[in-house]
């Protein structure tokens, strides 16, 4: 208890508001979990004496005790945002709801991470009937009525909840009667006329007039930015990139700048180095005489900012560097300034009000993966970061853009439409317009691209579902291809023509018509939209690629291996860095259509000498399987799981395919049919495979061994080679499984090595997937020189839930917060994380030198990795192309923790 | 390494043969580990100056020895036995292979458990072609010669492996051509010609001549004896038994007696109290001139041992007590010796020879159920033992067949066939001949009667897995007659007359035929065969029942409940002596015909609305079933569990099924397939099921609470019972889970309860049914007032195998000794007991006065019973005819940890 008093006193005591401005702040860059990372980067930019508009920003922990209180406000709030108000009226030199120079604020939201557009916003706060006139005073009656019906439009929306056709029909009808067709054609007379009715129509809807004084627009706009914190969007959002809900969002309230005051004004964004190749060139847009969020918004196509970005996209527009030359040198020199201060790339927002550069945020930039690594590797080799921070400067996860397909160099392409380069990687699917029939039909086992005019929060799940995007509008850094890039989706924006016919079911380019459901290729390097499936090429991994592997290599703890079961996937792994491989699965040589007949004959033979007989045939099979998966591997490390799946998924499942069988094994459809009755199961998943395959029929684990044995051999002889050959049972419950199936696999071994006359060192040690395998690792491990957490299985039976029925409800779980993740993609630390823990200790107690490694899923999962790091396993491993993102993880880990 | 040394020296001080014999012995009772039963009550005996044939024992520890070595002998063995022998041949005063009276011996096995027929035994060890003739001096040409080949058959069968039918050739042939018909025609010369020709055909088959040596054929017969503990029949008995391998048999030779020397010679058995009913009368049988195997064989029926038994029976032959009424007299002063001796009823063996009267064995008897209660009951009352030890004298497991079924006294009887009532208790079952064809039809579902001339040893698997038991040949003792009454089936023995014609695949009896696969009934405690399936009342618990049930309540700590669904069944549960509901599965009332339409109107509703509607007209069904139980188990607590299997079960299977439900519901066929094949599942046991279904539907478990809490209300307002309704919600594996519908019941009983002004004491528990759950405890029951092991789900999960698929390889895993019992049978203590364990003290630490007890099969299994009051359990819950079995299990765990 005297802890919860103390903490009251201290949350008595607590600083709610910041403010910055004038040279001065009371926050920094480092107290962004607390400001946010609009509000720390303001703060520190201010500090920095940069001209930045003056404001303060309520920290995320009001927005908790928001929260805490049922949506209300602690009670020192009321004070420290008035004084903090009065301070910014004297550094603006301005005043809040005086007709004389009003002082108009923004007030926005600003989490700790990034959530673009995720969250409301209110612009030119503060207008009201007698504001209005005093701005008009400054910058002219239209702008002034243009910028109060804005406001009202914005915040009727945001904070009221008006609907927002009820804005648009009045202006729609108003220009119809006037015969206009423009908003520029509207004059200051207009917008007060349209004032009037706007006014009108609230009070009507809403039965109260549309609040004057400033102070309450303040606390309303305030309200409205929190409460979007727990708006549909944002938690969807929070969810797709793992942002707690308990981060909160600070707001910030800000002295409006105007860049739609004149053509002498502008707002832009701009990345001190490419986000998309991670060049260390200028990069941004601007438009002249527009707000910042028509950049964001993608309604108007901006200019490049330089001549060189204006040549690279053959754009025709004035580059701001020609446009306003003084002003862009200034903003040349803010941003090295800023890049240096926070030693990495930064994603700057500027806005030019008549002639006068402010700088509105700043952050450390989003980047495509590619990009990411050219500015680590480029810092790096710049002295301005070191390589273990290079290497923490690349999210594993992101790492997989680079290791997936790109167009084929001799591909032919033919293009439909061209459009900006807005996500680098290509993707082929059927166009769909419609983000939930993308989610549906990916749902359903399609790959889609989304094509749509331009995107919006609401389409967030159906571009993560999509396997590219295409926009009809909107830039670089539009909401498609912030998000895209984010994704790691390829994206190609502002495919100027484009022409979507929803009703039709088509898209239009010039004279070409595409229909929903055909099937076309985006290359999002390009910007390119092709027609069909084009040729894709594996990704080559550049020297930049290489030298930070190499440091990554240098740090981490854990072996990377891979889970392989083909020359071809084993060889792929290799190139990609694999150790080893951590589970090669046998039966998948099985389901080989050329071996399928042989392996039903054997799952159907009535007895052993049956089954014998035709293992016989599948021997050679395998072993020369196993020849080149070794040839490849050379003196690494093979995991190899004898037979795992019940035998009835090799039974054939269509008539056709029975009679086919039949025909082909001699056996007759009745038997056939009587056979795989026999062999079907309630829970396969709980049934008759693994191990138990081996105990009860002993001929197929022995054929098995000799084939890796005998292979072993061949590749001694032929190549001098010594493989390493670990031999895994699956599904181990009991130590006694493990002592009679060891047993038989070493008779075999050493019968075939015998036979040879060579000696050749193996391991035999058995996968840890069954929650009674964990708890009796002490024991298992008298026999188990290896084991290897099977966390697939270990998570469908310690939570009771199959993987292939989970479907159903493991949706609403998330929803409802019962798994913060999908526990088959990240390990469920609590569960079965603990009995992994716990068969580690058991196991290692037994025996010191035991290898342990995990060969799950989550093998590829940084989560999941790091948790294999803190439990000090020897290896993970993964499917090939997630070897290099394990192994990156490997690296964060072995960083982080000794961070921690 | 010095304790193994110490080990070692102290196996070579071992004492490896014990003698006994003229009023002394090395061994006594208590030594039955290291001497087995028979060696060990034959020492005591002997101590007691009992009559018994002098001999030595060689202890299990030989046994233990002897399969370590390899199946050779300790060194110190050899000199051992020879001493033993020499003072064996003082005590006699006869001596081992010498002509003149010379020393014959049997060789017999002794475990500590009563293994009976499962072993080999040789007798009339030590004839040869010159020590028979000095048995031929004593005891007559004919005696000596019939006795010499006898010892041939039986030393070549079981010490030399040579196969049975030779020697019935020679002999069949010998009487064919000298045209006789019975052994009795056999005169001295005929039986020396018959062991010439058996001698000669030794050599044939086996390549040497049989044994003359007797210390050689001595050797033989002990590696014989201890050879057999390993045949398949032991090793299947003690599997069915629980008798572990490592106990091992001692082997006892003594000096042979002759029950078959003259007229006034006899052997026969003796039970001191009527093994049957437990009364306290003298109970045997007995043969003239025969040898003892002859009794147990049951090739003789014998007859009754006294004037008493023989009334009873309608026996017509003369008693002991009249044939040989001084010698019966001097039988019944040793029995009546033996058992205050013991302080328990005890199954004498004897032999008469020529007058004298010899004790071959005593042993505690085997007896029934209802014998095992009368006995002990009576036995604490005469003083002899305690209330405590009269608890442990009767098996929990041996309870079973008081609990089970008789037939009704007003059935219609229509009796095929009369014999010995054998085993008591009845069953209906469809005939079978042949026991691999009774295992077959049970394991196929059926229920079978076992109707077999005589049964033997090879018989077990199917006398275990028939319902009852008829032999046509055979006493109260035989072999048929033991084994059942062992294992608890109902049997009629000795049904003379009786034809049974295997290949004809009928029995018939006076006329009438009943054909393989037709029902009868068996009436084992009146000895009756009887056509058709007859009506059969549930047992009848006497007064002696209720006397020790109440002493076993007394000792006991862990409470008893039941699980059960319908009122019929609570009510039986509660006359048991139930102390609460454990569970109360909520399904299996929609299963009722009556509701199944409700319920796949409610699976197969579009929407929450369809389902809310179909589940109101469900409500009113539920409440009822409450109503009736709350009033039956008055103010017990009662556990109901909320829906948890997956929906489709519901579902119909059927073509017709699903037109009828198509037809009652409304919903087109169409619809339904597609409905059913959304609900379909790889694997259902890991679907959505349990409080997944409560997650995404919570209206299903409203409705459930809403039932059960008007239930409540309305007995309450009724009948002023206060209930005590526990809502136990299934399948939970993490905390929120819990929270989630614990806040849904908590809700909905506060809505209700309010409604009704009523204030109702219940609780809110969950199941314990996944690893996850048993390791996350400590969260759970942050909300969880109670605790309920659902430990078959748990076997499922924690071992892998679905219970439904197990049966393909638990048996070869029972085999190889993988499982040493089903798991679903017994609890796994190493695998699923560790985390019953874990989970109970993470659940303690956090909340201390937590209920838990246990609700799978095990509840009612003795072993996991001990195991459940071990970790400190509140109480198990089991079916209905398992309570009075799971009470005095708990009992048996109290008296047995405090002894220990």
């Amino acid at each position: 208890m005297s802890v919860m008093v103390r903490e009251n006193e201290a949350k008595t005591k607590e600083k709610w508001v910041y403010s910055f401005g004038g040279g001065v702040a009371d926050g920094n860059a480092s107290m962004r979990n607390l400001l946010g990372g609009k509000g720390a980067n303001l703060a520190e930019m201010a500090k920095l004496g940069l001209p930045v508009p003056p404001g303060f920003t309520l920290s995320t922990q009001v927005c908790n005790a928001y929260y805490e209180l049922g949506e209300a406000y602690p009670e020192a709030l009321k004070e420290d945002v008035s004084d903090a108000l009065r301070q910014l009226e004297k550094t603006a030199g301005k005043r809040f709801g005086v007709p004389d120079n009003p002082l108009l604020v923004s007030v926005r939201s600003g989490a700790r991470a990034s959530m673009p557009g995720m969250m409301d916003t209110v612009l030119n706060l503060g207008l009201n009937s007698e504001t209005v006139i005093g701005l008009a005073e400054k910058a002219g009656e239209r702008f002034a009525y243009d910028s109060y019906r804005r406001f009202i439009q914005m915040y009727s929306n945001v904070v009221l909840n008006m609907p927002h056709d009820t804005f648009e029909y009045i202006l729609d009808d108003y220009k119809e009667i006037h015969d206009y067709s423009l908003d520029t054609e509207m004059m200051a007379e207009d917008w007060q006329e349209i004032i009037t009715q706007y006014k009108k129509a609230i009070k009507d809807v809403l039965g109260k007039p549309f609040p004057e004084a400033p102070e309450e627009q303040l606390w309303g706009a305030i309200g409205a930015v929190f409460g979007s914190w727990m708006n549909d969007r944002a938690i969807l959002y929070r969810k797709l990139n793992d942002i707690p809900e308990k981060w909160g969002t600070a707001v910030t309230v800000q002295s409006m700048v105007f860049g739609n005051l004149s053509e002498n004004s502008a707002t832009g964004v701009v990345f001190t180095r490419d986000p998309s190749t991670g060049a260390k060139s200028f990069y941004g847009e601007y438009l002249i005489n527009a707000q910042g969020e028509d950049v964001v918004a993608g309604i108007r196509t901006p200019a490049p900012i330089s001549r060189y970005r204006a040549d690279e996209l053959g754009s025709s527009d004035a580059p701001l560097e020609e446009a306003m030359p003084s002003v862009y040198g200034e903003l040349v020199t803010l941003a090295e300034k800023l890049e240096a201060h926070y030693r990495d790339m930064q994603d700057l927002e500027f806005t030019i009000e008549d002639g006068q550069l402010y700088m509105l945020q700043t952050r450390n930039g989003k980047r495509t993966a590619a990009a990411a690594l050219k500015i680590a590797i480029d810092m790096a080799r710049e002295g301005v970061i070191t390589p273990n921070e290079a290497i923490l400067r690349l999210e594993p996860s992101q790492l997989d853009q680079l290791l997936h397909p790109a167009i084929a160099p001799d591909a032919v392409r033919d293009v439909i439409v061209r459009g900006l380069p807005a996500s680098p990687g290509a993707a082929v699917g059927k166009v769909v317009f419609d983000s939930e029939e993308a989610t549906k039909r990916v749902d359903a086992g399609e790959s889609v691209i989304l094509v749509r005019v331009e995107t919006s929060p609401e389409d967030i799940q159906g571009m993560h579902a999509a396997s590219a995007i295409v926009t009809a509008r909107g830039g670089m850094t539009s909401h498609a291809a912030v998000v895209a890039r984010g994704m790691g989706r390829p994206c190609v924006c502002g495919a100027g023509g484009l022409v979507i016919d929803i009703e039709a079911g088509e898209f239009r380019f010039g004279g070409r018509t595409i229909k929903a459901g055909e099937t076309i290729t985006v290359d999002g390097a390009a910007g390119e939209v092709l027609q069909g499936a084009v040729k894709m090429t594996k990704p080559n991994l550049s020297g930049d690629f290489r030298e930070l592997m190499g440091w990554v290599d240098k740090v981490r703890h854990l072996k990377v291996r891979t889970n392989a079961d083909t020359p071809g996937d084993v060889e792929i792994a290799r190139n990609f860095g694999a150790e080893g491989i951590g589970l090669c699965r046998t039966e998948h040589m099985f389901f080989d259509p050329a071996r399928i007949t042989q392996v039903r004959a054997m799952i159907l033979a009535k007895d052993e000498m049956g089954r014998r007989s035709a293992l016989g045939e599948l021997l050679p099979m395998q072993r020369s399987d196993f020849i080149d998966i070794f040839k490849i591997m050379e003196d690494l490390p093979c995991t190899i799981r004898l037979l795992d799946p019940p035998l009835h998924e090799f039974l054939p499942h269509t008539e056709e395919d029975l009679m086919a069988v039949a025909a082909s094994t001699g056996v007759d459809i009745l038997s056939l049919k009587r056979r795989m009755q026999d062999l079907s199961e309630s829970n396969p998943m709980l049934g008759h495979r693994g191990c138990r395959l081996g105990i009860t029929y002993p001929e197929i684990y022995e054929m098995q061994t000799r084939a890796i044995f005998e292979a072993a051999i061949e590749v001694v002889r032929e190549t001098g080679i010594i493989p390493h050959p670990e031999i895994m049972i699956p599904l181990v419950a009991t130590h006694k499984e493990l002592v009679i199936l060891k047993k038989l696999v070493d008779q075999t071994a050493e019968h075939v090595l015998e036979d040879a006359g060579i000696v050749l060192d193996y391991k035999v040690g058995t996968m840890i997937e069954l929650p009674r395998a964990a708890l009796r690792a002490g024991d298992i491990a008298k026999s188990a020189e290896f084991f290897s957490f099977g966390t697939n299985d270990l998570t469908q039976t310690a939570l009771g839930i199959s993987r292939d029925d989970a479907g159903r409800f493991l949706k609403v779980y998330e929803e409802k917060g019962i798994y913060e993740k999908d526990p088959f993609v990240t390990i469920d630390r609590e569960g079965v994380g603990e009995l992994v823990r716990m068969a580690t200790l058991r196991g290692r107690q037994t025996r010191p030198d035991i290898k342990l490694g995990i060969c799950g899923e989550h093998g590829g999962d940084p989560a999941s990795v790091m948790f294999c790091h803190e439990i000090g396993l020897d290896y993970v491993s993964c499917s090939p192309y997630r070897v290099p993102i394990a192994r990156l993880a490997a690296a964060h880990a072995a960083l982080l923790s000794a961070k921690a």
